[in-house]
């Protein structure tokens, strides 16, 4: 008998027929004989579509009362969840996010678990129902509803399964796991079965559209194992948990990020403080800068090239335009045929080396190499973009194909 | 300065566009001076659509968790009434039900207001916002949703004025008022200025579609006066209150109720005890009767008929047929071919022969009677459907149109 948090996504609540077949799911598991937490999002696009409401009446629309609106979504998902649950004649009882004591501070629309006081929940399951509890969302010091940003019902759950000390926590989702690569474009992508929280951080910031960074993060600091797997397909699902060395493949996985823009400022000065200058005004707009290169090129100039989200690309052109004579630069120049490819393995640490094949690799296809990051565990390059398919698949054949007919 | 309560139902705050306009209504009163509370419905069709959710799950959804779900479609409305407001410049707090104070007891789907504690409504009035309330929902002793019946926003709104010791309660609506007669019925139907509570209430009884009695009743109770008027078109619209005695016409409505249908139970035994199985049999199902006449024939056998919701029809006529023998009757009959009209006025208390005009006015007009029921201010007939019309028309005329003309 274990005390299981599972977790059910948008896509697996989308409609009454998936309702169900969640219902059963969540009922065959109570009747294994273990303790069963559901967290639930909202239905399909509900979440979407109460937005746009809000639009309608402004552009926008005041935060708290945005989390007031958007907090509803996962509510009726909670409702129809305990109504099939008992059609199946197990007892459940559902918790909107404000009975079910999850604390947060008052950043509405992005919200931080302050503290989570579970009893009420605990209490519940000793009585033998199943708890379904509406993810995404929380409540404030002062007693309003707060959401926990995007994707927040996987934090839900995961801060859930540690508060109540679960022995597992589950998060079902439309895919199977965590791959190598994105099985829609790349034919030999292997699921992942085990992998580390770094990983899957570095994953997510390579553009690999997996789980909310906030939720993983917190799964780190808080030691709290996950599993990731499809609410639609029998499978084991990858494993999330803290992996100090792993044997086999360096690189785990390979991603693809075409979603991110090239801003290049030419001729800047080499004096102290242009760089901090630069990055600090896009911080205070709020814009995230990804990968940054700068040369210093002759007569103390130097050409400082950096990438953002391509939706930020002219909002952040706008910035830069504005202390362009400031800091004395020549010219701006946006690009947004870029994308960005990396290869993620904490295998790498142990292995040097590894940056030079990958860009041998590249070279190998004729791909030319714009911009270059690292961290311990990942590389990514700056590639334009039509060839950032060609490059994601020789990647993928190097590091993970080849690497696993070896063994 | 006045502190006023409004209530604006479904259909006020249907789309986007009416909501903003609600939104202008109510910065517009809190801008000639006065402290204004808002008590909204859901949107439109929300709560049908709600249910036929959960129905798609379970013909009888559990109630507990119904009224989880339906209590977020006036959440909804909350929140965008609340941004549409501040988009307006004023500042506005959103009260979903379990923050609002309104404590019930667990009859689910049907609550039962037993306490109000406004002081958080209060506290918000006195930082100078407009406060924002779900109606329609409560919390129950046990920390659950529960909602109050259909139209319950009216109860909501005419309770929280009670609370607050409001100066006013205005309850907006589609209709611009109280009628004498339902104007898509009777062209020449008028707008009633001033209506006791009693008349309100034996309209309701008598099919007309104004407001939920519970909140008529409510506000009967603790002589809390409001005012029905129109949230699209201007006018004074009805003001409800406890009225002792009015000078005018003896008859202020007439109304017909469509949705009837008789039961006739033939050649009963005349046997004490007979009737009071046969009525709380239909009681304990928890069916509705209305009408019942009683004719005692020759050999000590009577003839039974009564009314009931034509939608309770067939489960009254198997619970009758189960206990015919058991009583000794002959046979049942049904008939869903009847409705009743009625006149109401708190007039009628001083002025005898009223009843005897109405049956003089119908047969006047070859209309056959066939159930007739009174109260202290309120005379109905059951006739054939296909007069009913007819009898609407003429008793209009009879009692409104003609008796006004005289004054």
């Amino acid at each position: 008998m274990a005390l299981i948090v599972q977790k059910y996504g948008g896509s697996s609540v989308a409609n009454i027929e998936k309702i169900k077949f969640v219902a059963k799911k969540v009922v065959e598991t109570k009747r294994k004989g273990n303790k069963v937490v559901v967290v639930v999002s909202a239905m399909g696009k509900t979440t979407d579509n109460l937005i746009s409401l809000a639009k309608q009446i402004s552009q926008n629309p005041p935060e708290k009362e945005l989390d007031l609106l958007l907090s509803t979504g996962e509510i009726v998902s909670v409702a129809l969840l305990c109504m099939a649950i008992e059609n199946f004649g197990e007892k459940a009882e559902g918790f909107p996010g404000y009975f079910a004591g999850i604390k947060t501070d008052t950043l509405y629309t992005k919200a931080r678990i302050q503290k989570i006081e579970p009893q009420k929940i605990i209490e519940e399951i000793e009585k033998g129902k199943i708890v379904v509890v509406a993810g995404f969302q929380g409540i404030s010091q002062e007693n309003s509803i707060t959401t926990l940003g995007r994707g927040g019902s996987d934090l839900t759950a995961i801060a859930i399964a540690g508060a109540i000390k679960a022995d597992i926590c589950e998060i079902y989702t439309d895919v199977e796991g965590v791959f190598s690569a994105d099985p829609h474009r790349v034919k030999n992508a292997k699921l992942i079965p085990v992998i580390s929280y770094d990983e899957l951080l570095e994953m997510a910031s390579a553009g690999a559209k997996v789980m909310q960074s906030r939720a993983v993060e917190f799964a780190k600091k808080y030691k709290i194992p996950f599993v990731v797997k499809s609410t639609f397909k029998e499978g084991e699902g990858t494993m999330v948990k803290e992996v100090e060395f792993k044997e086999g493949a360096v690189v785990s996985s390979v991603s693809i990020d075409e979603n991110q823009a090239k801003i290049s400022i030419f001729k800047v000065p080499d004096r102290p403080g242009i760089a901090g200058k630069i990055f600090s005004s896009l911080g205070n707009a709020g814009i995230n800068v990804d990968v940054i290169v700068q040369n210093v090129g002759k007569d103390n100039y130097a050409d400082i090239s950096f990438t953002v989200n391509i939706n930020d690309m002219e909002k952040a052109k706008n910035i830069i335009d504005k202390i362009k004579d400031e800091i004395g630069a020549e010219k701006v120049v946006v690009d947004p045929d870029i994308c960005k490819v990396s290869i993620i393995g904490i295998g790498m640490m142990n292995h040097p080396g590894v940056a030079g094949r990958m860009f041998n690799c590249l070279a190998k296809e004729g791909i030319n190499i714009e911009m270059i990051s690292t961290s311990e565990i990942k590389i990514s390059c700056v590639v334009r973009k039509d060839k950032g398919q060609k490059a994601l698949e020789s990647l993928h054949k190097e590091f993970i194909e080849n690497e696993n007919q070896g063994q």
